[in-house]
């Protein structure tokens, strides 16, 4: 046969570059003069000395890698310690960690249904819940973002177990879902709620305890979380938190735990060491908000079709897919990063740049960006 | 309702508790007195000075974390760096490095099937390419393990594009696929070659630089490549290596890449250190080797049913899970840590014990595993 059995994949690319959707990574210096608003270490806890220290410490004290699965050799003391301490800090029973979000996602969707169990999901969910959903063995139904209605009409449908699954804030817009109402309707009909909190951790509840806390779900029975330790605890990996039992099922049952290498040490120490630091300072979590809450005001004052944040996320609509490249590169240009997020990473095909409000930005540097993105608009 | 919505969990937890096959987290201590034959960590690299130095230096360079996506804040020029060489290192055009193997496996067998393409995948294959073959759009044919035969009749079936899936050496008995009649056989039928290098890396080929490149498929258009960097490279981590075009493929199309946190500064910086010290020291590779074969031997001569070994897993058969457990655990006892597979982590069901042989095991612990292996044995 002629040419490569990958050819096909030219065809794709020449589509891809012909919508102008074509991606490329971009390595960054260790230092860099932007000013970044587009990553998501939303408390500034990634960078700071008692977090990298403890990383460092953690890679000579306990070795550079967890050398094996979780359930042969890489479960050390020190994820241990980082389980225990996150279930407290979030209220829950026990706390399992995995080596990202998308890891725990995957985890706790599929241990939680099984064959002949209903998911019902979020149009809006983050891609990891969503492939969860593709790989559990239970039937899914996507329903409307962010409608509890929907998702008691669905729940009607079903006899046997049931799990609704959304994020509790959404990665694009930065909108949360109802989670008291939706937690309600969960109750109503017998079914799980799996919410993932990815964006709520280190934010949102009391002093960053993140959005089930603040839905006063914390420790209940009928409740799983799933964080990220990448976000606002400035790290890698994810955990799963909830009842024990559920906690135990995941160590039996789910494949991204038995069948990945455990998180590396290093991420585990850097994770505990700034879940530590936002417990001794808790407003960081109040000034991520207020961040937020800051650029959503200017830049609307500006003229600008922002999203009311509810976290720490503020979304920014571009015209078109073009146009938010274009945005997003001119204000690189003047010393700001942004995020540009275009389809096809966007559930509804809108381009917007994101913003993240990170705790440690001054409210000059607010100003200077708000300034940035609005003489560069299209 | 009564009760909670995860009740049916209970059930599950009763059933495997009758058949035995509960597992728990151990968690371990950062010193231990045991001798380790259970971790993957091959060439003993995750705790060698020059390597938690790296992870240690590029936290306090980097950062705790990588901040974003791979596409948005998380590429550093680390990063980039740790591609060039890892690409270099096993002779293929390009690389990507994912925060896991699993991911690395669900990215490459996802991008490299589309919707009314053909996934001819060994029924022996690891977790996370089985996970793959169910995320991709194409249809998936499973074929008998180790059987380029079967492949040949499976492509036989098919028109348009089809790639087969492997692993080049398989996790839990060691052996090998036949990995240069199975290239011959995509190329005869035009079909993309996928393997999962994971164990081949570090112990197989010149200086340890994996499978595909001793059977001389480094470089070539219709190969791809997964390894992972958290067994012989001693870190986390996982990478997709084959041609640019592939890698761009990915970098534009793979979820797991698109949606998750790049891998944290810290472990790619310790991959790339363990990886320019097996450059220097190529005869770890060879080491790794010859310790796996001496185990099979005398664990043979000790009348023990072990599996010859391709690379550096050496497994011995148990007569049945309970037996298994009671077996490690015994060696444990005595000093010995080694890995137990069991149900339903074995796609055979046959239950065994898994025995790594590092490169830095020295003759006399060799023996000493071996006497305690024996002396347990049911």
């Amino acid at each position: 046969m002629a040419g490569s059995p990958f050819d096909w994949i030219d065809e794709q690319a020449r589509l891809r570059a012909q919508a102008g959707l074509v991606r490329t990574l971009r390595p960054r210096p260790a230092e860099s003069h932007l000013l970044d608003l587009a990553g998501n270490d939303y408390l500034g806890l990634t960078r700071h000395p008692e977090v990298t220290a403890a990383a460092a410490a953690a890679a000579h004290r306990w070795g550079a890698g967890a050398t094996g699965s979780r359930l042969v050799t890489g479960t050390t003391e020190l994820h241990a310690e980082l389980e225990r301490d996150l279930a407290d800090f979030c209220g829950f029973e026990a706390a399992l960690v995995l080596s990202s979000g998308y890891a725990a996602n995957l985890a706790a969707v599929t241990a939680l249904a099984p064959h002949g169990s209903l998911i019902v999901s979020d149009a809006g969910n983050h891609a990891s819940l969503i492939d969860g959903c593709r790989l559990a063995r239970g039937t899914t139904q996507v329903v409307p973002h962010a409608d509890p209605a929907a998702v008691r009409k669905a729940l009607g449908t079903h006899e046997g177990p049931a799990v609704v699954v959304s994020d509790s804030v959404f990665s694009v817009d930065g909108d949360a879902t109802p989670l008291s109402e939706l937690a309600a309707v969960c109750r109503e009909a017998g079914a799980g709620l799996l919410v993932d909190d990815a964006h709520g951790l280190g934010v949102l509840g009391d002093g960053g305890r993140g959005a089930p806390h603040a839905a006063g779900l914390a420790g209940s029975a009928d409740t799983v979380v799933t964080v990220t330790l990448s976000k606002s605890l400035g790290s890698q990996g994810g955990a799963v938190l909830g009842p024990a039992k559920v906690i135990a099922h995941l160590v039996n049952a789910a494949r991204t735990l038995i069948f990945d290498t455990g998180l590396a040490p290093a991420a585990a120490g850097s994770a505990l060491a700034a879940l530590r630091l936002l417990r001794r300072e808790p407003e960081r979590a109040a000034r991520a908000r207020a961040v937020a809450t800051k650029l959503h005001e200017l830049l609307t004052e500006e003229g600008l079709s922002a999203v009311r944040p509810d976290a720490a996320v503020v979304s920014v609509r571009a015209p078109s897919p073009e146009a938010a490249v274009r945005w997003a590169a001119d204000c690189r240009r003047e010393g700001l990063a942004v995020g540009c997020f275009r389809p096809p990473s966007v559930p509804d095909g809108v381009s917007r740049l994101r913003l993240t409000a990170r705790a440690d930005l001054s409210d000059a540097q607010v100003a200077e960006a708000v300034a940035t993105i609005s003489r560069t608009a299209p």
